[in-house]
């Protein structure tokens, strides 16, 4: 089903890639960080999941998946739903099909080259670049005092990248300026001390209603994890009552029929996207069978195709939750790998810049 | 000798202290941190090093030093030289009688739990609370890109000092600042997660002319490793004909007579500090003793006095800049013995943050 989703028009030349000078010398890298923070949406599987089950499928076992808690503590966290949540992410991404056998899936803060690095890379960094992230623009200006955490995260992400001297990072669209940051780090750090690292491509969706699943209370957004009302996504833990009535209550319009136009009818034609993603076929297979139906019925045929895809990740995430011990192994394992390639790449840097002597015998 | 100047009138009571509440709870750990740049000088010897010597004494075993190697790269550093420097800098602390075997003596990026500790603090600090610096407003006013690390670093050197769970920390005047941000974190971080750290104290030298050292050329200022002019300073490391030189170049005034007028008189006060602390014995003993010599020729007999002091630590320090082995190996045991205490202490913030389970058995 995967492959089909692949081949369809939904997914392809969906990929942009940026500057692929350098890259053919070093091995191919693909890094990507989650928060912890939240349970997976649909919205996440079909933008962000699928895409790495794709690319540790594609690629020969260098995918590199980081469950970045570093980062979630840039904004307040109480820590006992912390700990659950990365627990949870990570019940939730084995649950999805992310193999832990095929990648390196791992906990940010078990590997501390990456705050080490992030140290190194902040001091090539100018005040002035990051002022003009409009990320921190815009989450600064309704904070009162600012936590130093969120204006330097974008450096900690450029050391996460640097440290597997990644290759390739899909990310979404508003990660694009901070990927920006990690290439041009790399040429400050490569020009002033050697090459070192990889200029990192990034691969990025193109916005469109597939590969960027929308709320289902205002459509014209994307689905978010962080959205006040629960009823704008659909978990991938929900039950299957919660996912009929969710998409029941989903916002379309005055019009019944089922058709395809993402512009002036937003709330059906995401339901179609999450339909032809969740059993594989394109938007016009779907819309096809879908003559005659009204809104009110299709959502049904919705609600029943996404229940059978969410159904056995529910029932696989549930039982990973029973077995604490195997997903902190799994965490521990992870990061024991990630951490071999990150203190490899540390050692180097340590003697790069003068943190130890560049010759092995003194 | 080291006694004659603990109990000597130009130490006693120059201690302040600070914020005493709690600590008594806490095991005494003292500590404090030097840069790997530049040779230590006569000021750095009785200013820092020589006061770290009586804590050492005094103390059990409780006194850990970093050679802050992660500071120093917030300045640009030439590689080749800022790994010398690291292995001079043990060398000099060594020879001037630094004992690595009573205290924890270590090189900082050896140590990865200061660059995570300083992440987490990061997240619990405001950008204005760093904007109010005066060296941060100082060295940025001179700088058209301002890196990052400027306007970080005083929350590392804040992790430096919460990693070890200090009580104690000797500081130049102008780090009184730096130590309340320490202080506030400690607040900070207690009240949000529980008490885990203790209130660091600040022990700092009242400036005068004794704790003090000043400069050889323009006596109005201290001594210094930054100074332009390498004949403003004398460097432990200088030979007998290099101090005679600079000491019989040193700015006094058109007054013959030797007499203690730091106000007035600050060239010649300096010379008979310098005289006093070198041979361990008052001013008053000093200035009583060189009745009827002209500057000139008391300069001379301070030149006798500080070659004589720095002879053996000068000679010590060839010897040790011979066994770099031995060095190396120096740094390594510190470290090692900084991150059994770093890395316990950041266990505990992860159980208590929620990057790590609170249970030991989940």
């Amino acid at each position: 089903m995967l492959k089909n989703v692949l081949t369809s028009p939904l997914f392809s030349s969906t990929a942009k890639r940026c500057c692929s000078n350098e890259v053919r010398k070093w091995p191919q890298i693909i890094f990507s960080g989650i928060q912890p923070t939240g349970t997976l949406h649909l919205g996440n599987y079909f933008g962000a999941v699928d895409k790495w089950k794709q690319l540790i499928h594609s690629s020969n076992g260098d995918v590199i998946l980081s469950i970045v808690d570093l980062h979630a503590i840039t904004l307040p966290q109480d820590p006992k739903s912390l700990h659950s949540s990365i627990l949870h992410m990570t019940a939730s991404l084995v649950a999805c099909g992310i193999d832990p056998e095929k990648c390196i899936l791992f906990q940010q803060s078990k590997v501390p080259q990456h705050a080490l690095l992030g140290w190194v890379l902040g001091t090539l960094t100018t005040m002035t670049r990051l002022y003009h992230f409009p990320q921190y623009k815009e989450k600064s200006a309704t904070l009162k005092d600012i936590p130093l955490g969120l204006f330097t995260y974008p450096v900690l992400q450029a050391a996460d990248i640097l440290l597997y001297k990644s290759t390739q990072v899909p990310i979404g669209g508003d990660q694009v300026q901070h990927l920006h940051l990690a290439q041009h780090l790399v040429h400050t750090f490569n020009n002033k001390y050697g090459v070192t690292f990889p200029i990192p491509e990034y691969i990025v969706e193109v916005e469109s209603g597939a590969a960027r699943i929308r709320s289902l209370r205002e459509p014209e957004k994307k689905m978010s994890k962080s959205h006040a009302d629960p009823k704008s996504r659909i978990e991938i833990t929900d039950t299957p009552e919660q996912i009929l009535s969710k998409i029941k209550k989903a916002v379309t319009d005055f019009t019944s029929s089922v058709q395809y136009d993402a512009e002036n009818r937003p709330g059906v034609s995401n339901l179609i996207d999450m339909h032809a993603l969740a059993v594989g076929r394109t938007r016009n297979e779907i819309v096809d069978e879908a003559v005659g139906l009204d809104t009110g019925k299709y959502k049904l045929r919705v609600a029943d195709a996404v229940i059978e895809k969410l159904s056995p990740i529910r029932s696989e995430f549930t039982r990973l939750l029973d077995s604490k011990d195997y997903l902190v192994n799994v965490l521990a394992d992870g990061s024991a790998k990630a951490e071999t390639i990150a203190s490899r790449t540390w050692n180097e840097v340590k003697m790069r810049i003068g943190l130890e002597s560049a010759q092995k015998v003194l």
